[in-house]
């Protein structure tokens, strides 16, 4: 029998935004192998209830966990970390379970010099206070502003990643952040769609704020517990695996935006939930 | 027992759009009840495969059907309508089952005079080719142009109803159908959220381009069948009850932007699914 280190990673998200964390999970852990599970039948989970998204979550994961062994999981969805990480921890205690959050919260919170941090997420994510939480049990004394920018999801989905349109929402959503006094001097980009909106954000902004991504982050924190339990790939790593709930036609269409080159039809895979 | 004239009418959309397909018939036929039905928990159908729709639509239904005594049922939603219509007809024979696509396929063949009707819709509901097939049936030489607008839905859903961005967005889905020799003289708008967005897009296209929503269709359509099968209403009408299948609360946040006024949290009722 293989060795526990030579099994994938799982990567669930509820659609397409977790590929800026596989993205970034490829180019941090290069021998590592990958699963990726989309829960395309039910995306998108940053409008649902709490209850839905547990109960989607903890469903979906049970059956990636039977039908795949995979030797750590990564939550790659704000909504998903936010009202389920604990519950899926406590199921699946035999492997490490990571969210997205508190990577991106420990980051803001060495990042801030003024104390103050942005978040901009979904709604559900948002309605879930889960960074103002994350950011509080590191540092009760931060001050956190968030918004939800629902808008900016089906504008990356749509493929509109720069141009007068995008840099218009992108300036009505952060305005109301980032005027007065005292403004953040971090933000967050809470939702795994808007690293792909960085590069405008950051034109917004200017160089006086910090842009913090979860993909980046969490991929770090990954291979950091991987080394800690002494997990780490001693293979070269495999083809990523995409499993998907719906036809796989619209992710494929749509994960060209996300991975920057088209995806290959035959390593899609149709399950049912 | 009561009359089945004083039953109410089923009225079911995967979430808010269809509310602007109540304001029609709650205008067209103020005499009438009306239950409402919104699968959030599966928001939105206008991305997800025809297999999921089909099956979404069907289980709701049947279970609409069974506990409330409904006389006829409108799927006041362009995919479910493209998608289910004619599964769902064939299952409840026994009551007019309504899609919102034929009446507007037939609105438009009337409307056009130069025989081009473009369309906009959803993804799912453009893939489908639903209104090319209801506008082939009704009249074969009429050409259709179809576009799909998913950020027109985000939008409205953010209540984002008229101002620069808006108009941005609306011109640059729209100029390339109407850019260059016999353009369509009759825009169909294939999605139920969009008749929020008519006054801008009427602005937009001028005085040339006549603008045919489902929704008022839809309610001509519905007065003229229960008219047919003696189905009117003889009492007076009595308030609208909502049923969603998530949380309340979102539905109840974003419904007050179709409805122009807020909704009583104790007519809207949670169901499982």
């Amino acid at each position: 029998m293989a060795s526990l280190n030579d099994a994938p990673i799982g990567v669930f998200d509820s659609g397409i935004g977790g590929l800026t964390v596989l993205n970034a999970l490829w180019q941090t852990l290069p021998q590592e192998s990958f699963v990726y599970l989309a829960d395309t039948a039910r995306i998108p989970y940053g409008t649902k209830s709490r209850e839905a998204v547990i109960q989607y979550a903890q469903q979906i994961c049970r059956q990636f966990i039977r039908h795949h062994r995979i030797k750590a999981l990564v939550i790659a969805c704000n909504t998903a970390s936010a009202h389920a990480l604990t519950t899926l921890q406590q199921e699946f205690s035999d492997i490490p379970v990571l969210g997205v959050i508190t990577p991106s919260a420990m980051a803001a919170v060495n990042a801030t010099r003024n104390q103050h941090i942005a978040v901009i997420a979904t709604e559900g994510a948002v309605r879930s206070r889960a960074y103002e939480e994350a950011i509080a049990a590191l540092d009760k004394k931060i001050r956190v502003s968030s918004e939800a920018c629902q808008l900016l999801v089906s504008l990356v989905e749509e493929g509109w990643l720069e141009g007068d349109i995008t840099d218009s929402i992108i300036q009505r959503y952060l305005q109301p952040l980032f005027n007065g006094n005292n403004t953040p001097d971090t933000l967050v980009l809470g939702c795994t769609h808007f690293p792909l909106l960085k590069p405008r954000i950051e034109n917004y902004l200017g160089k006086n704020v910090v842009v913090i991504d979860s993909a980046s982050n969490v991929a770090k924190e990954t291979r950091h517990l991987l080394e800690q339990r002494q997990l780490l790939s001693t293979e070269h790593s495999k083809p990523t695996q995409f499993l998907v709930t719906d036809s796989p036609q619209r992710f494929i269409a749509t994960a060209g935006i996300f991975l920057g080159n088209s995806l290959d039809e035959s390593k899609v895979q149709h399950i049912s939930v």
